[in-house]
């Protein structure tokens, strides 16, 4: 129980995700964060994606430092959401390996394409071969 | 510019952000994520946080993975807004080493405290001792 601006809120329960519940919420969201171990610590970056036959897709730029240092390494894909009125929320973690995508071949069959919102070309298509998916949430009081 | 649902959308323009500016963001949420090099791929937890003469502090419970993994080791912390309306937003993240504090004439002297919004125990404080603290806003277009 923690007590804030003169209410007295009971804490919430974190309550761990089933895979199928992380992988329905993953696709809520057009924005995760890409996180990887950089040369002194994880970078973690917000960039838009999409969820293609259950991969997680995203793109980059050819000089950005995500293409020069993630191509065939382990990464994490992050999405959450959090409401501060309610205090609660939820965290979803895909932990995988990222491949850069030259051939178009290898782009799902049913391709929506990927929208970007910063201009720019973002000509390299980024897919992650997943490992394992996570996810908890903080249930309100 | 994309198009999406019938609107034509000029392309947002990614700005890097000044450290005050970094700063005074960070102070704005309630709510950011620890990332840090696990065993094979990063991890990426949301926190309660704050900031308190210019450091980050957040708690955690004895048991957690993070209290095991990231005692005085390399970490990242980010925090995000996303507007998914006008697809603008900005993003903070400060590099720097956790440390578990055990000594409490290391908090800081005006000691705000905490409020997790998870229930239980979250005995032990960490800070991270900034080493670069870096941002980027996307402008809406």
């Amino acid at each position: 129980m923690s007590t804030s601006n003169g209410f007295t809120w009971i804490d919430g329960t974190l309550v761990d995700l089933a895979p199928d519940e992380c992988e329905r919420l993953l696709g809520t969201h057009a924005v995760g964060r890409i996180a990887w171990n950089g040369p002194a610590a994880p970078t973690v970056l917000p960039v838009n994606f999409i969820v293609a036959d259950s991969e997680i897709w995203f793109r980059t730029t050819a000089r950005s430092s995500l293409s020069r240092e993630i191509d065939d390494l382990p990464v994490t894909f992050q999405v959450d959401e959090v409401d501060e009125f309610t205090r609660s929320g939820w965290s979803v973690q895909v932990h995988g390996t990222a491949h850069i995508v030259y051939d178009a071949a290898r782009l799902p069959r049913t391709w929506p394409g990927i929208e970007t919102w910063p201009a720019g070309a973002h000509a390299l298509h980024v897919v992650i071969e997943q490992r394992e998916i996570t996810g908890r949430r903080l249930l309100p009081s």
